[in-house]
């Protein structure tokens, strides 16, 4: 019935924009595809692209079986609709017509502990799976995202010669690699959501910092983040945040960007991050932080209420003295010395979340390689990535980013500017979340004594949870109380 | 068989110090009643203490069977044992022996979820069910705690004449009220940790800069604290804290704090909080900096090692320049009023976190009634908390703490110490996350516009996710780069 020669290499289902342009990236690199989706003129629509684009290898279906059957074995099918139900739902559809050996791949958003469900009802019928993150949007889908697959290692090879070639290419190769089993993929991909939360928020602030304190305007802005994207902070974000303050607003004087209501969206991944870091015993703040301000963000209502109640704070004045005593030239470049060290330990907080999960599921994560499937393709795409990418080279086992001697050695010469600017923007009032838990991080993680020791001491004193010594082995307890009130008068009195 | 006269009003099951102490409590009060443990000696333990003890009515059993006739009916059980599988195990060996009509009362630091199922369950045998926080520890156990009990109405009616007299006493009121339906209590109890957490880093943060940036003795600290105990920070963390700068060393020369290792405990009630925070996207940076740091003072060796490899910070040195001028009199003070404007930002993100859940069950909170029965018995008890009972009684709705009139005063009083402690820290390479988070949180909640439209403009350009405008009302989206690229040349340049 059906000739081998014209069945597909690879299908995919889910033709929202992402699913569109990652099929016409998969044909265009020279894999015949099958694309189905359950509202035909999806099919019709990416039929006609694929002509337009250069009559491109791909075939349209309408039905889940016409989908499956039109495939090579072992058949490889990728999944792009929304993350939860409508994954089982399509699962559903489609598995019934596949063989043992075949393999789902989920290229969504999706929560990592759905994947591994997924997984063992995929094995429970021999079906292979793979939950995949894709980064980069609809334009990184289309012309070469980053590829984060996990789980059946056999199921990866299956199609390794595919991702291969979709995957945004850098100097050293294509944006992909086995992130390791279970749902490894989507939870790295996850922490990659999490990083790009602290990065944008991390960037807006600097925008903050330089509009209201150091009175940039849109032009001003503009060449400033053009020349930052030629050094250390070069990036994908860098870049288009200059592009966005060139944009004109069409409906009046000025810039677009001035008409933007402050209200931000999120979709998950960044809320998953912080619960996880939460979870697993990690300190991840300047992210925590990125996602606290979206909240806030929200609460416009509120805030205009707020700022009229506190409106006696007299901060306007603030600003404006702090202002007024403002070089231009060196805010400017310590604001770009504190985002590039912010930047840093947000990474590091990401990376080590990613450690913590690695270990807790013996994931084996490769962060090295991590970093280096990062630096094209997805939206935290950056040069700085490739210097994270040698630090783990260098030590696998690298306690933190931040003692790696290349990044300490940058630290240390970027902390007297950004100490400046958090304490520039405390001083005017200007709140920056991220710069301050990045700061506060920095200098929690770098001090060998923490003033926890009164913590604990409070612990025992009302809990009897006990306390160890930095002088002796053991665990101790002390009638805290009963002592102090024995020997008040035996300890001198401050005057 | 049983005469009447000889059952006891109330049972409690698990006698660990806490059950042992709340069971004496209630017979003090003059409440017969029968303790039950799985391991006799337990029991045996209590009945000796309650002889001592003044004779108290409390009787001992020894099987579940036993212990559960011996109570009146409609029977009221308050098991006090470890949160998860304990709890399921004692419902089991205790319910088969009670009858419909019959209360279980879990008084542990249960997830509220638990409570939930649990409640579910017992309602299929036609038991009663509440799941009640007690906070105080084992000494408010014995003398006075503060209780939270939520579930079942009818069955907080059955022992409200026992809880009214065991709950800590202040002058207006008895520690105790009807928290709310489902898991309230306990979700109650858990924010309630939260806060605590909150006030314990904050107080620990106080305690560092004074000590390393001011220069502070133990002594003095003590005194500094017995002081501030007279004041506005009047609390029970403020004053144990006093007594623990008084406690001598037995092992040696000096102070027993500075000999505890700076690794802090904890049970999981404050990673809860803050993953339930993000849950329901209420901003609690505070309390999340307080839970980041017990995780940072784990890391030591880590921490010891990052002192050493970033030592070229030279940070000694700035601590030394930053002190030498330092007034100490104004410094002292200075950190008094930003620990209290601290403290406010971080009790505003406890209620607001309230607020959201009881929105989403349904719950009907009352937040003056919560900030009533925690100014005695509990860890967080303070003069402060009448303040909030107040603002929640002038303004059921208040969407913040810091926007009720008294607080807004309050903080813009405080705001030009706090942001000068702030300042100074960061200057100092003292990290002071909490102080930080709450400053943070207080600058950008009160600010009517957020650098937050540029956020939106990068989620617009790369993911097409839309924006809404300050002018006019609609969605809308925009080819960024495109248009940036074409106008470039009109948008004047920076020199």
């Amino acid at each position: 019935m059906e000739a081998s020669q014209a069945l597909s290499r690879i299908g995919l289902a889910g033709l929202a924009v992402m699913g569109q342009n990652l099929a016409l990236n998969i044909a265009e690199k020279g894999f015949p595809i099958t694309v189905y989706n359950r509202t035909g003129s999806k099919v019709d629509e990416t039929l006609v692209r694929a002509h337009e684009e250069g009559q491109l290898p791909l075939t349209g279906k309408y039905t889940p079986r016409d989908f499956v059957l039109s495939l090579q074995r072992p058949r490889s099918v990728i999944i792009l609709v929304k993350a939860g139900a409508p994954v089982d739902q399509t699962i559903a559809a489609l598995a019934d017509h596949m063989e043992p050996g075949d393999t789902i791949i989920d290229g969504g958003n999706e929560w990592y502990e759905n994947t591994e469900r997924r997984m063992q009802e995929a094995a429970s019928r021999g079906l292979l799976y793979l939950g995949m993150g894709v980064s980069g949007g609809e334009e990184g889908a289309r012309q070469g995202p980053s590829l984060m697959p996990g789980g059946s290692f056999q199921a990866y090879n299956n199609i390794n010669d595919i991702l291969q070639k979709v995957a945004a290419q850098v100097e050293d190769g294509p944006c992909v690699t086995y992130i390791g089993e279970g749902g490894s993929g989507n939870f790295v991909k996850m922490v990659h959501n999490g990083i790009e939360y602290g990065d944008m928020q991390l960037i807006s602030e600097a925008y903050d910092v330089l509009k209201n304190v150091g009175g940039l305007t849109n032009a001003e802005l503009a060449e400033i983040f053009d020349e930052w994207n030629k050094g250390e902070l070069e990036s994908f974000l860098i870049e288009i945040t200059a592009d966005i303050f060139k944009v004109k607003d069409e409906h009046g004087d000025g810039e677009l960007v001035d008409k933007i209501l402050d209200k931000t969206g999120m979709k998950g991944t960044g809320k998953w991050t912080v619960q996880q870091a939460a979870e697993l015993s990690v300190a991840a703040p300047t992210i925590a932080a990125s996602l606290d301000c979206r909240y806030l963000s929200g609460l416009k209502e509120e805030r205009e209420n707020a700022a009229e109640v506190l409106k006696e704070a007299g901060l306007k004045e603030e600003v404006g003295s702090v202002r007024s005593g403002v070089d231009k030239k060196r805010l400017i470049d310590d604001v770009r010395q504190a985002l590039y060290a912010s930047k840093i330990c947000s990474y590091a907080q990401g990376m080590n979340l990613l450690r913590a999960k690695s270990n807790e599921k013996g994931w084996n994560l490769n962060f090295g390689e991590l970093a280096r499937i990062w630096k094209g393709g997805c939206i935290i795409r950056a040069v700085f990535l490739d210097r994270i990418k040698k630090a783990y080279q260098r030590n696998p086992n690298l306690a933190s980013l931040v003692v790696d001697p290349e990044f300490a050695r940058e630290m240390v010469q970027r902390q007297a500017a950004w100490r400046r600017v958090v304490g520039l923007a405390i001083s005017a009032g200007i709140s920056t979340p991220g710069m301050c838990a990045s700061l506060s991080y920095f200098d929690t993680y770098r001090r060998a004594r923490l003033p926890a020791n009164l913590v604990q001491a409070q612990r025992d004193l009302f809990g009897a949870h006990t306390y160890e010594r930095v002088d002796r082995p053991g665990s101790f307890h002390t009638e805290w109380t009963k002592l102090a009130r024995n020997t008040n008068a035996g300890v001198g009195a401050f005057n």
